[in-house]
Protein backbone atom coordinates (compact mmCIF):
# COMPACT_ATOMS: atom_id res chain seq x y z
CA UNK A 1 0.00 0.00 0.00
CA UNK A 2 1.27 3.58 -1.44
CA UNK A 3 1.69 6.16 1.90
CA UNK A 4 1.27 8.74 0.01
CA UNK A 5 -1.76 8.12 -2.62
CA UNK A 6 -3.13 5.20 -1.15
CA UNK A 7 -2.96 2.68 -4.13
CA UNK A 8 -2.47 -0.88 -3.79
CA UNK A 9 1.35 -1.11 -5.55
CA UNK A 10 3.99 -3.39 -4.63
CA UNK A 11 7.57 -3.81 -5.31
CA UNK A 12 8.22 -5.51 -8.38
CA UNK A 13 11.17 -7.59 -6.67
CA UNK A 14 9.85 -10.08 -4.17
CA UNK A 15 11.95 -12.39 -2.03
CA UNK A 16 10.74 -15.40 -4.22
CA UNK A 17 11.66 -13.60 -7.40
CA UNK A 18 15.07 -13.00 -5.73
CA UNK A 19 15.46 -16.52 -4.80
CA UNK A 20 14.71 -17.50 -8.55
CA UNK A 21 17.43 -15.05 -9.70
CA UNK A 22 20.06 -16.23 -7.44
CA UNK A 23 19.16 -20.15 -8.33
CA UNK A 24 19.40 -19.00 -11.89
CA UNK A 25 23.08 -17.70 -10.95
CA UNK A 26 23.92 -20.53 -9.21
CA UNK A 27 23.00 -22.84 -12.17
CA UNK A 28 25.14 -20.43 -14.31
CA UNK A 29 28.10 -20.48 -12.23
CA UNK A 30 28.18 -24.77 -12.63
CA UNK A 31 28.18 -24.60 -16.06
CA UNK A 32 30.47 -21.95 -16.29
CA UNK A 33 32.95 -23.86 -13.83
CA UNK A 34 32.20 -26.86 -16.16
CA UNK A 35 33.36 -25.02 -19.65
CA UNK A 36 36.14 -23.97 -17.75
CA UNK A 37 37.69 -27.76 -17.67
CA UNK A 38 36.48 -27.88 -21.41
CA UNK A 39 39.01 -24.75 -22.05
CA UNK A 40 41.86 -26.09 -19.85
CA UNK A 41 41.73 -29.43 -20.86
CA UNK A 42 42.21 -28.06 -24.91
CA UNK A 43 44.30 -25.57 -23.62
CA UNK A 44 42.65 -22.66 -24.88
CA UNK A 45 42.57 -18.92 -23.83
CA UNK A 46 39.33 -17.57 -23.32
CA UNK A 47 38.52 -13.72 -22.93
CA UNK A 48 35.50 -12.50 -22.76
CA UNK A 49 34.57 -9.22 -24.59
CA UNK A 50 32.34 -6.70 -22.81
CA UNK A 51 30.98 -2.88 -23.61
CA UNK A 52 28.44 -0.45 -24.57
CA UNK A 53 26.60 -1.36 -27.77
CA UNK A 54 28.80 0.40 -30.46
CA UNK A 55 31.97 0.93 -28.53
CA UNK A 56 34.09 -1.39 -31.16
CA UNK A 57 34.86 -5.24 -29.81
CA UNK A 58 34.04 -6.01 -33.77
CA UNK A 59 36.43 -4.18 -34.71
CA UNK A 60 39.14 -4.82 -32.16
CA UNK A 61 38.63 -8.25 -33.19
CA UNK A 62 39.48 -7.52 -36.69
CA UNK A 63 42.13 -5.31 -36.08
CA UNK A 64 43.69 -8.28 -33.45
CA UNK A 65 43.21 -11.10 -36.44
CA UNK A 66 44.70 -9.30 -39.21
CA UNK A 67 47.89 -8.12 -36.35
CA UNK A 68 48.31 -11.70 -34.58
CA UNK A 69 46.02 -14.49 -36.47
CA UNK A 70 49.44 -15.57 -37.87
CA UNK A 71 51.08 -16.52 -35.35
CA UNK A 72 47.58 -17.68 -32.73
CA UNK A 73 45.02 -19.61 -34.03
CA UNK A 74 41.86 -17.40 -33.32
CA UNK A 75 38.43 -18.22 -32.80
CA UNK A 76 35.14 -16.04 -31.91
CA UNK A 77 31.90 -16.56 -29.97
CA UNK A 78 29.75 -13.58 -30.62
CA UNK A 79 26.71 -12.91 -29.06
CA UNK A 80 23.62 -10.20 -30.28
CA UNK A 81 20.07 -10.57 -29.78
CA UNK A 82 19.55 -10.91 -33.25
CA UNK A 83 21.76 -10.66 -36.72
CA UNK A 84 24.58 -12.90 -38.11
CA UNK A 85 26.38 -9.55 -39.24
CA UNK A 86 29.11 -9.37 -36.39
CA UNK A 87 30.05 -13.44 -37.20
CA UNK A 88 30.27 -12.36 -41.03
CA UNK A 89 32.99 -9.79 -40.20
CA UNK A 90 34.74 -12.15 -38.66
CA UNK A 91 34.74 -15.15 -41.06
CA UNK A 92 35.36 -12.92 -43.83
CA UNK A 93 38.76 -12.94 -41.85
CA UNK A 94 39.26 -16.54 -42.48
CA UNK A 95 38.61 -16.82 -38.64
CA UNK A 96 35.87 -19.56 -37.01
CA UNK A 97 32.80 -17.71 -35.88
CA UNK A 98 29.74 -18.67 -34.49
CA UNK A 99 26.92 -16.49 -33.68
CA UNK A 100 24.62 -16.70 -30.90
CA UNK A 101 21.21 -15.55 -30.95
CA UNK A 102 19.84 -14.26 -27.95
CA UNK A 103 16.53 -12.81 -28.82
CA UNK A 104 15.33 -10.93 -25.96
CA UNK A 105 18.53 -11.66 -23.33
CA UNK A 106 20.64 -9.38 -22.54
CA UNK A 107 23.79 -11.35 -22.29
CA UNK A 108 25.38 -14.65 -22.97
CA UNK A 109 25.16 -17.38 -20.23
CA UNK A 110 27.63 -20.33 -19.60
CA UNK A 111 24.82 -22.11 -21.25
CA UNK A 112 24.83 -20.92 -24.74
CA UNK A 113 28.36 -20.93 -24.30
CA UNK A 114 28.41 -24.30 -23.83
CA UNK A 115 26.23 -25.46 -26.13
CA UNK A 116 28.23 -23.11 -28.96
CA UNK A 117 31.61 -24.62 -28.05
CA UNK A 118 30.68 -27.68 -29.29
CA UNK A 119 30.68 -27.02 -32.44
CA UNK A 120 34.29 -25.28 -32.40
CA UNK A 121 37.47 -27.60 -32.92
CA UNK A 122 39.18 -26.54 -29.69
CA UNK A 123 42.35 -28.58 -30.17
CA UNK A 124 42.94 -26.25 -33.28
CA UNK A 125 42.24 -23.06 -31.10
CA UNK A 126 44.98 -20.91 -29.12
CA UNK A 127 42.80 -17.97 -28.31
CA UNK A 128 38.98 -17.86 -27.94
CA UNK A 129 37.44 -14.37 -28.10
CA UNK A 130 33.74 -14.35 -26.92
CA UNK A 131 31.89 -11.12 -28.00
CA UNK A 132 29.46 -10.50 -25.57
CA UNK A 133 25.86 -8.86 -25.79
CA UNK A 134 26.17 -4.43 -26.41
CA UNK A 135 25.47 -3.89 -22.89
CA UNK A 136 27.58 -2.05 -19.79
CA UNK A 137 25.20 -4.09 -16.97
CA UNK A 138 23.84 -7.62 -17.03
CA UNK A 139 27.11 -9.65 -18.85
CA UNK A 140 29.13 -8.49 -15.79
CA UNK A 141 26.95 -10.75 -13.80
CA UNK A 142 26.97 -14.10 -15.52
CA UNK A 143 30.57 -15.92 -15.48
CA UNK A 144 30.96 -17.83 -18.88
CA UNK A 145 33.99 -19.82 -18.01
CA UNK A 146 36.41 -17.34 -19.55
CA UNK A 147 39.73 -16.52 -18.27
CA UNK A 148 39.81 -12.91 -18.65
CA UNK A 149 37.16 -10.21 -18.79
CA UNK A 150 38.53 -7.67 -21.23
CA UNK A 151 35.89 -4.05 -20.72
CA UNK A 152 36.01 -1.57 -23.68
CA UNK A 153 35.24 1.70 -22.72
CA UNK A 154 34.78 4.03 -26.13
CA UNK A 155 35.61 7.41 -25.83
CA UNK A 156 32.49 9.32 -27.23
CA UNK A 157 30.35 7.18 -23.89
CA UNK A 158 32.59 10.03 -21.93
CA UNK A 159 35.06 9.62 -19.19
CA UNK A 160 32.69 8.59 -16.20
CA UNK A 161 31.14 5.46 -17.14
CA UNK A 162 33.52 3.27 -14.54
CA UNK A 163 31.67 5.35 -11.81
CA UNK A 164 27.95 5.14 -13.10
CA UNK A 165 28.43 1.00 -14.19
CA UNK A 166 31.35 -0.07 -11.28
CA UNK A 167 29.85 -3.97 -11.66
CA UNK A 168 30.98 -4.12 -15.12
CA UNK A 169 34.65 -1.90 -14.43
CA UNK A 170 34.80 -3.87 -11.35
CA UNK A 171 34.78 -7.38 -13.43
CA UNK A 172 37.04 -6.29 -15.51
CA UNK A 173 40.99 -7.53 -15.69
CA UNK A 174 41.45 -5.50 -18.99
CA UNK A 175 40.48 -2.08 -19.94
CA UNK A 176 40.94 -1.19 -23.34
CA UNK A 177 39.97 2.97 -23.95
CA UNK A 178 38.68 2.58 -27.76
CA UNK A 179 38.32 5.09 -30.22
CA UNK A 180 41.08 7.16 -29.37
CA UNK A 181 41.44 8.66 -32.66
CA UNK A 182 38.26 10.39 -31.72
CA UNK A 183 39.95 12.08 -28.47
CA UNK A 184 41.07 15.04 -31.02
CA UNK A 185 37.23 16.02 -31.09
CA UNK A 186 35.96 15.26 -27.87
CA UNK A 187 35.62 17.53 -25.05
CA UNK A 188 34.28 14.92 -22.10
CA UNK A 189 36.60 12.53 -22.21
CA UNK A 190 39.85 12.82 -20.44
CA UNK A 191 42.01 9.00 -20.05
CA UNK A 192 43.43 10.27 -16.90
CA UNK A 193 40.16 10.92 -15.45
CA UNK A 194 38.62 7.37 -16.52
CA UNK A 195 41.72 5.68 -14.94
CA UNK A 196 41.15 7.38 -11.62
CA UNK A 197 37.07 6.96 -11.97
CA UNK A 198 38.73 3.22 -12.24
CA UNK A 199 40.60 2.85 -9.33
CA UNK A 200 38.00 4.95 -7.35
CA UNK A 201 35.83 1.14 -8.27
CA UNK A 202 38.99 -0.71 -6.64
CA UNK A 203 40.27 -2.02 -9.82
CA UNK A 204 43.83 -1.96 -10.53
CA UNK A 205 43.38 -3.33 -13.86
CA UNK A 206 45.80 -2.26 -16.43
CA UNK A 207 43.95 0.37 -18.91
CA UNK A 208 45.77 0.38 -22.90
CA UNK A 209 44.40 3.20 -24.68
CA UNK A 210 43.95 2.00 -28.47
CA UNK A 211 41.83 2.69 -31.61
CA UNK A 212 41.83 -0.16 -34.21
CA UNK A 213 41.37 2.47 -36.69
CA UNK A 214 44.82 3.48 -36.57
CA UNK A 215 46.54 1.01 -34.57
CA UNK A 216 47.43 3.38 -32.02
CA UNK A 217 48.34 1.64 -28.82
CA UNK A 218 47.57 -1.99 -30.33
CA UNK A 219 50.92 -3.08 -29.33
CA UNK A 220 50.45 -3.50 -25.78
CA UNK A 221 46.71 -5.42 -26.55
CA UNK A 222 48.42 -8.01 -28.57
CA UNK A 223 51.71 -8.08 -26.07
CA UNK A 224 48.78 -8.82 -23.54
CA UNK A 225 47.13 -11.75 -25.46
CA UNK A 226 50.58 -12.81 -26.28
CA UNK A 227 51.25 -13.23 -22.61
CA UNK A 228 48.58 -14.60 -21.35
CA UNK A 229 48.90 -17.46 -24.27
CA UNK A 230 52.05 -18.43 -23.15
CA UNK A 231 51.04 -18.37 -19.41
CA UNK A 232 48.79 -21.28 -19.97
CA UNK A 233 51.72 -23.76 -21.85
CA UNK B 1 22.80 -34.00 -20.17
CA UNK B 2 25.49 -33.06 -22.85
CA UNK B 3 25.02 -35.03 -26.16
CA UNK B 4 28.62 -34.18 -26.98
CA UNK B 5 30.42 -34.63 -23.84
CA UNK B 6 28.21 -36.60 -21.50
CA UNK B 7 27.95 -33.77 -19.02
CA UNK B 8 25.34 -33.13 -16.81
CA UNK B 9 24.20 -29.20 -17.95
CA UNK B 10 20.98 -28.14 -17.82
CA UNK B 11 19.55 -24.59 -19.30
CA UNK B 12 19.87 -21.70 -17.20
CA UNK B 13 16.10 -21.14 -18.07
CA UNK B 14 14.04 -23.31 -17.05
CA UNK B 15 9.79 -22.81 -17.00
CA UNK B 16 9.51 -22.37 -13.54
CA UNK B 17 11.84 -19.05 -13.94
CA UNK B 18 9.91 -18.06 -17.14
CA UNK B 19 6.62 -17.90 -14.91
CA UNK B 20 8.45 -15.88 -12.43
CA UNK B 21 9.84 -13.41 -14.72
CA UNK B 22 6.48 -13.00 -16.31
CA UNK B 23 4.54 -12.46 -13.31
CA UNK B 24 7.22 -9.61 -12.74
CA UNK B 25 6.51 -8.18 -15.90
CA UNK B 26 2.70 -8.44 -15.25
CA UNK B 27 2.57 -6.52 -11.17
CA UNK B 28 5.22 -3.77 -13.54
CA UNK B 29 2.03 -3.58 -16.28
CA UNK B 30 -0.28 -3.17 -13.16
CA UNK B 31 1.86 -0.53 -11.72
CA UNK B 32 2.68 1.55 -14.61
CA UNK B 33 -0.92 1.84 -15.40
CA UNK B 34 -1.09 3.41 -12.06
CA UNK B 35 1.35 5.54 -12.85
CA UNK B 36 -0.09 6.99 -15.89
CA UNK B 37 -3.69 7.66 -14.01
CA UNK B 38 -1.44 9.99 -11.82
CA UNK B 39 0.47 11.67 -14.91
CA UNK B 40 -3.10 11.98 -16.86
CA UNK B 41 -4.47 13.76 -13.31
CA UNK B 42 -1.79 16.45 -13.26
CA UNK B 43 -1.87 16.63 -17.15
CA UNK B 44 1.36 16.11 -17.10
CA UNK B 45 3.56 14.84 -20.51
CA UNK B 46 6.08 12.13 -19.51
CA UNK B 47 8.99 11.23 -22.02
CA UNK B 48 10.88 8.31 -21.34
CA UNK B 49 14.78 8.86 -22.49
CA UNK B 50 16.45 5.54 -23.50
CA UNK B 51 19.84 4.45 -24.86
CA UNK B 52 22.95 3.02 -25.02
CA UNK B 53 25.53 4.62 -22.05
CA UNK B 54 27.03 8.15 -22.82
CA UNK B 55 24.92 8.53 -25.91
CA UNK B 56 24.21 12.16 -24.75
CA UNK B 57 20.58 11.73 -22.61
CA UNK B 58 21.58 14.10 -20.06
CA UNK B 59 23.27 17.06 -22.31
CA UNK B 60 19.82 16.87 -24.44
CA UNK B 61 17.80 17.25 -21.71
CA UNK B 62 20.59 20.00 -20.54
CA UNK B 63 20.50 21.68 -23.94
CA UNK B 64 16.42 21.17 -23.90
CA UNK B 65 15.54 22.78 -20.96
CA UNK B 66 17.62 25.74 -21.80
CA UNK B 67 15.72 26.23 -24.86
CA UNK B 68 12.36 25.48 -23.24
CA UNK B 69 12.54 26.13 -19.86
CA UNK B 70 11.67 29.06 -19.74
CA UNK B 71 7.72 28.32 -21.17
CA UNK B 72 7.47 24.91 -20.04
CA UNK B 73 7.68 23.48 -16.09
CA UNK B 74 10.51 20.36 -16.71
CA UNK B 75 10.89 17.97 -14.00
CA UNK B 76 13.28 15.20 -14.17
CA UNK B 77 13.67 11.47 -13.06
CA UNK B 78 17.45 9.96 -13.35
CA UNK B 79 18.36 6.41 -13.25
CA UNK B 80 21.24 5.02 -13.18
CA UNK B 81 23.30 2.48 -11.12
CA UNK B 82 25.13 4.57 -8.45
CA UNK B 83 26.28 8.20 -8.90
CA UNK B 84 23.73 11.35 -8.06
CA UNK B 85 26.17 12.87 -10.88
CA UNK B 86 23.13 13.41 -13.99
CA UNK B 87 20.52 14.56 -11.45
CA UNK B 88 23.04 17.09 -9.89
CA UNK B 89 23.90 18.24 -13.28
CA UNK B 90 19.81 18.89 -14.15
CA UNK B 91 19.84 20.54 -10.77
CA UNK B 92 22.15 23.05 -12.12
CA UNK B 93 19.66 24.80 -14.84
CA UNK B 94 17.44 25.33 -12.05
CA UNK B 95 15.12 21.89 -12.66
CA UNK B 96 13.74 19.68 -10.01
CA UNK B 97 15.51 16.38 -10.82
CA UNK B 98 15.63 12.70 -8.77
CA UNK B 99 18.16 9.98 -8.69
CA UNK B 100 17.11 6.54 -8.36
CA UNK B 101 19.58 4.61 -7.85
CA UNK B 102 19.38 1.10 -8.83
CA UNK B 103 22.08 -0.50 -7.45
CA UNK B 104 22.52 -3.65 -10.02
CA UNK B 105 19.27 -3.20 -11.73
CA UNK B 106 19.74 -2.76 -15.14
CA UNK B 107 16.42 -0.79 -16.00
CA UNK B 108 14.02 1.45 -14.34
CA UNK B 109 10.51 -0.19 -13.35
CA UNK B 110 7.14 1.47 -12.50
CA UNK B 111 7.78 0.98 -9.02
CA UNK B 112 10.94 2.76 -8.63
CA UNK B 113 9.28 5.73 -10.81
CA UNK B 114 6.26 5.24 -8.54
CA UNK B 115 7.65 5.92 -5.50
CA UNK B 116 9.90 8.93 -6.87
CA UNK B 117 7.12 10.77 -8.23
CA UNK B 118 5.54 11.08 -4.39
CA UNK B 119 8.53 13.41 -4.28
CA UNK B 120 7.41 15.64 -7.32
CA UNK B 121 5.38 18.33 -6.90
CA UNK B 122 3.21 16.94 -10.00
CA UNK B 123 0.64 20.26 -10.29
CA UNK B 124 3.58 22.23 -11.33
CA UNK B 125 5.25 20.63 -14.10
CA UNK B 126 4.07 19.97 -17.83
CA UNK B 127 7.15 17.90 -19.13
CA UNK B 128 8.05 14.94 -16.89
CA UNK B 129 11.66 13.21 -18.54
CA UNK B 130 12.30 9.99 -17.18
CA UNK B 131 16.29 9.40 -17.81
CA UNK B 132 16.75 5.56 -18.24
CA UNK B 133 19.54 3.58 -16.95
CA UNK B 134 21.96 3.53 -20.17
CA UNK B 135 21.44 -0.11 -21.56
CA UNK B 136 19.95 -0.66 -25.02
CA UNK B 137 18.23 -3.85 -24.13
CA UNK B 138 16.46 -4.16 -20.61
CA UNK B 139 14.97 -0.87 -20.71
CA UNK B 140 12.40 -1.39 -23.74
CA UNK B 141 10.68 -4.05 -21.60
CA UNK B 142 9.33 -2.43 -18.74
CA UNK B 143 6.58 0.07 -19.21
CA UNK B 144 6.89 2.98 -16.55
CA UNK B 145 3.36 4.67 -17.63
CA UNK B 146 4.74 7.15 -19.72
CA UNK B 147 3.21 8.98 -22.78
CA UNK B 148 6.02 8.07 -25.27
CA UNK B 149 9.57 6.24 -25.77
CA UNK B 150 12.62 8.21 -26.79
CA UNK B 151 15.58 6.01 -27.89
CA UNK B 152 18.83 7.64 -28.67
CA UNK B 153 21.39 6.60 -31.24
CA UNK B 154 24.75 7.91 -30.89
CA UNK B 155 26.50 7.92 -34.45
CA UNK B 156 29.41 6.46 -32.60
CA UNK B 157 27.60 3.68 -31.82
CA UNK B 158 27.59 2.68 -36.34
CA UNK B 159 23.97 2.77 -38.37
CA UNK B 160 23.36 -0.58 -37.60
CA UNK B 161 22.10 -0.80 -33.88
CA UNK B 162 18.54 -1.08 -34.77
CA UNK B 163 18.61 -4.48 -36.43
CA UNK B 164 20.86 -5.44 -33.36
CA UNK B 165 19.02 -3.94 -30.89
CA UNK B 166 14.94 -4.87 -32.59
CA UNK B 167 13.21 -4.69 -29.19
CA UNK B 168 14.59 -0.96 -28.52
CA UNK B 169 14.09 0.66 -32.00
CA UNK B 170 10.69 -1.13 -32.39
CA UNK B 171 9.54 0.50 -28.86
CA UNK B 172 10.18 3.76 -29.82
CA UNK B 173 7.81 6.37 -30.19
CA UNK B 174 10.64 9.03 -31.87
CA UNK B 175 14.40 8.08 -32.79
CA UNK B 176 16.94 10.87 -32.22
CA UNK B 177 20.31 10.80 -33.98
CA UNK B 178 22.95 12.34 -31.33
CA UNK B 179 26.13 13.70 -31.80
CA UNK B 180 25.42 14.47 -35.33
CA UNK B 181 28.54 16.67 -35.41
CA UNK B 182 30.59 14.07 -35.30
CA UNK B 183 29.49 12.67 -38.63
CA UNK B 184 32.33 14.51 -40.50
CA UNK B 185 34.79 12.28 -38.85
CA UNK B 186 33.02 8.97 -38.84
CA UNK B 187 33.22 6.83 -42.08
CA UNK B 188 30.56 3.45 -40.21
CA UNK B 189 27.35 5.94 -39.68
CA UNK B 190 25.28 7.06 -42.33
CA UNK B 191 21.73 8.47 -41.11
CA UNK B 192 20.54 7.30 -44.47
CA UNK B 193 21.14 3.24 -43.36
CA UNK B 194 20.01 3.93 -39.81
CA UNK B 195 16.78 5.18 -40.60
CA UNK B 196 16.74 2.13 -43.29
CA UNK B 197 17.36 -0.16 -40.56
CA UNK B 198 14.74 1.25 -38.61
CA UNK B 199 12.32 0.78 -40.85
CA UNK B 200 13.31 -2.73 -41.04
CA UNK B 201 11.89 -3.32 -37.56
CA UNK B 202 8.97 -2.10 -38.42
CA UNK B 203 8.71 1.35 -36.79
CA UNK B 204 7.71 4.45 -38.83
CA UNK B 205 8.97 6.69 -36.20
CA UNK B 206 10.11 10.45 -36.63
CA UNK B 207 13.43 10.42 -36.42
CA UNK B 208 15.49 13.86 -36.07
CA UNK B 209 19.24 13.89 -36.48
CA UNK B 210 20.22 16.49 -33.32
CA UNK B 211 23.30 17.85 -31.93
CA UNK B 212 23.17 18.46 -28.11
CA UNK B 213 26.85 20.50 -28.93
CA UNK B 214 26.16 22.47 -31.79
CA UNK B 215 22.56 22.53 -31.88
CA UNK B 216 21.62 21.67 -35.19
CA UNK B 217 18.61 19.86 -35.52
CA UNK B 218 16.90 20.26 -32.01
CA UNK B 219 14.34 22.57 -33.27
CA UNK B 220 12.93 20.38 -34.70
CA UNK B 221 12.87 17.69 -31.47
CA UNK B 222 11.48 21.11 -29.03
CA UNK B 223 8.55 21.09 -31.65
CA UNK B 224 7.58 17.19 -31.09
CA UNK B 225 7.46 18.28 -27.16
CA UNK B 226 5.63 20.87 -27.50
CA UNK B 227 3.11 19.44 -29.91
CA UNK B 228 2.85 16.42 -27.37
CA UNK B 229 2.00 18.81 -24.69
CA UNK B 230 -0.13 20.93 -26.35
CA UNK B 231 -1.99 17.23 -27.29
CA UNK B 232 -3.21 16.83 -23.29
CA UNK B 233 -4.65 19.96 -23.24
Amino acid sequence: MCDTCGCNVTPSTDEHSVEVLKGLLDANDHIAAHNREHFARHNVLVVNLMSSPGAGKTSLLEATIDAIGKNLNIAVVEGDLETENDAERIRQKGVPALQISTGSACHLDAHMVHEALHDLALDDVDVLFIENVGNLVCPASFDLGQHANVALLSTPEGDDKPAKYPVMFRSADVVLITKSDLLTVLDDFNPVSAERHLRQVANPAPVYQVSAKTGDGMAEWFDWIRRETRSLE
